[in-house]
């Protein structure tokens, strides 16, 4: 690939190592597509090499999208343990080995490079810490990884309106929720999400479906009893099994009666998430877009305060993770076409809960596409 | 906790410094069972203190056992990215006055801690890389985590007798099975078995499901049609979603006419499993454990050969990860009583296929329990 080469040129480096497992660290997914819950190398150079155990080998060869597929036993991993007796220096002569068959002497690593290895390279390597390219060109979605994002927000949507509806056919008695006569809980609605996930190929690592006072905190999970007449955020995050690329999305719904105040908070969401979908474009910095929606929520009078309010950023990157580049918050880069985030902004009060909107939308030129086709509805 | 305050004595360290996400680094979650799919930082003194992000704060003051749950904002993290513009940068300050104020000055951080923070810590901290213990403390399971292993390894084999009496209830037409007039593939099972392993709270990230020739790479997953008259593995590995602790087994089973040849393999990978399990008690090594399997294969006249035949390890420690210590390989350490490893050989040739059996036990003083209560037949 050129940008490789030009990174490489410009880095002044021979090659970019990476050690880890692809399933944590979605850059060796990305530039080898090989699948591994166990630790293996990848050097990129003009082309990718992956050095993987015998046993990996096969699959490796099979699956991975790599130039070239390396077996530790080919620099006799074995016979090195068996001189030395300890794991990581027999891993650490291979390493050194397959690194000077490949002409390296400038080596790149990147951030979070484990320090243990980084410490014994140094010996024999020209060693430069630095932040990875990847999770920049990561960040700029080629077609086929917007059709797979598409593909999860789908089975996304789907879910949702499960949840949605299961709410809906539930009724309010006193202040809680009830369908087919038993109190309709978070855990109803996260598991009927989940196999919905699960049949469309989609895993979720974790699911928000929590009401009332406990969704005060963006992040809790939801348990127990569902409120009734009280704001339930719905958040749903899921990744393909196949693609590896997340989806995420978020709705707030309420059954029963609506206090004034909620629906005001709901209208200056609504209204500082339209505002934020607005500014996005090419060339405007994420930390532009989050002032936009941070003055509408000031100009409604909803100041962040003591911890509540709007307490976090307006949204991030989503692809290989959930959470990437770039962010739309006080340390926003400039957008770029191709950048996939999400908008949405939350308000949280102990006394009331929560109140979050979030779409999926796509960077362009002139403005953005919105991956999101989900109504946002407060009352049901 | 003891061990702790005895490790920092003996390695003369004022703390052990760990940053990165729970749902990857395993010894992030053991010490303060916080699941969080952000980077934090974990301090191990004589107690555990966390430093989370503002929003995070709640939840893990919540759902997290350390001893202290501190916010970046408490260290003014968006002042200090006011300042610089640069993230790593204020994390970095915020790191160095987190440390300070917990009197640190000798600190240890774990092999796989990130360079890029290493490399700056070096100018403020006398920093030692070393092993992490806490990946040998996790290898010795308490009572409550084999219970949680326990209650993961029921769930596996509910979804392995789902999974048998499908290809049991098909029938053999030519080389491929037949179920309900179309052909069982490998995804079907697979389906069955997820949606099964859902139900009981767990996840699969991969499932095995592979017959014939593709079975004969031991890390294939298996598509397609499965054959008749020939041996499928189905290797299942679940983790609870609640707990976080996995099982592991597999069973290679057969529909059709099973040939002498294959009979005799399953015979040899069967006695190859019972020596292996009767070789483990607490102070015999891996390593010997593994030699015992190899001396049946030897024995029975299937040694390893050119990448066939027992091409992998016998086994493996198995709790927050699917693969941890001790293992029992050519490096395999002493066995300590509450080790829980798996006993998993087998054969693999490219004309036949693949034969392994898998079950998982605790180490005892005499001898080990087995957790698993699953027949080991051939033929169906």
């Amino acid at each position: 690939m050129q940008r490789t080469q030009a990174f490489l040129e410009e880095s002044n480096l021979d090659g970019l190592l990476f050690i880890g497992d692809s399933l944590c660290d979605s850059d060796m997914f990305y530039l080898s597509h090989f699948l591994a819950q166990d630790r293996f190398t990848l050097l990129m150079q003009e082309k990718i090499s992956i050095l993987v155990s015998s046993m990996e080998k096969g699959r490796a060869s099979k699956e991975s999208s790599a130039d070239e597929v390396i077996s530790t036993s080919q620099y006799g991993v074995m016979d090195k343990l068996k001189a030395s007796g300890k794991p990581d220096e027999a891993y650490r002569q291979v390493l050194v080995e397959f690194l000077r068959d490949r002409k390296v002497r400038w080596l790149g690593v990147p951030f979070r490079f484990p320090a243990g290895i980084y410490r014994h390279l140094c010996r024999d390597f020209q060693i430069t810490v630095l932040d990875s390219p990847v999770s920049h060109w990561r960040a700029v979605k080629a077609a086929c990884e917007l059709d797979a994002i598409r593909s999860s927000q789908k089975a996304c949507e789907k879910a949702m309106s499960l949840a949605v509806a299961l709410i809906a056919s539930s009724e309010p008695r006193g202040d809680v929720l009830f369908l087919h006569g038993q109190p309709l809980t978070s855990e109803q609605i996260r598991s009927s999400i989940e196999i919905s996930l699960l049949e469309a190929e989609c895993e979720a690592v974790d699911t928000i479906v929590a009401g009332g006072a406990a969704a005060a905190d963006p992040h809790a999970r939801g348990a127990g009893a569902l409120p009734a007449n009280a704001p339930i955020v719905i958040d749903i995050f899921p990744r393909s099994k196949s693609s590896r690329y997340f989806a995420d999305m978020t709705r707030t719904v309420l059954k029963g009666e609506a206090s004034l105040e909620v629906k005001e908070i709901y209208e200056a969401v609504l209204q500082a998430q339209i505002a934020g979908i607005e500014a996005i474009r090419a060339g405007i910095s994420g930390k532009e877009v989050h002032s936009r929606v941070l003055q509408v929520f000031q100009e409604r009078g909803y100041p962040e305060r003591e911890g509540c309010g709007f307490t976090h950023s307006t949204g991030h990157g989503v692809g290989l993770e959930v959470h990437e580049r770039p962010a739309l918050s006080e340390a926003g880069e400039i957008l770029e076409v191709g950048n996939v985030v999400t908008v949405e902004p939350g308000l949280y009060y102990p006394k009331i809960g929560g109140i979050r909107l979030e779409d999926l939308v796509v960077v362009t030129a002139k403005g953005c596409e919105n991956l999101t086709n989900f109504e946002r509805k407060l009352d049901l």
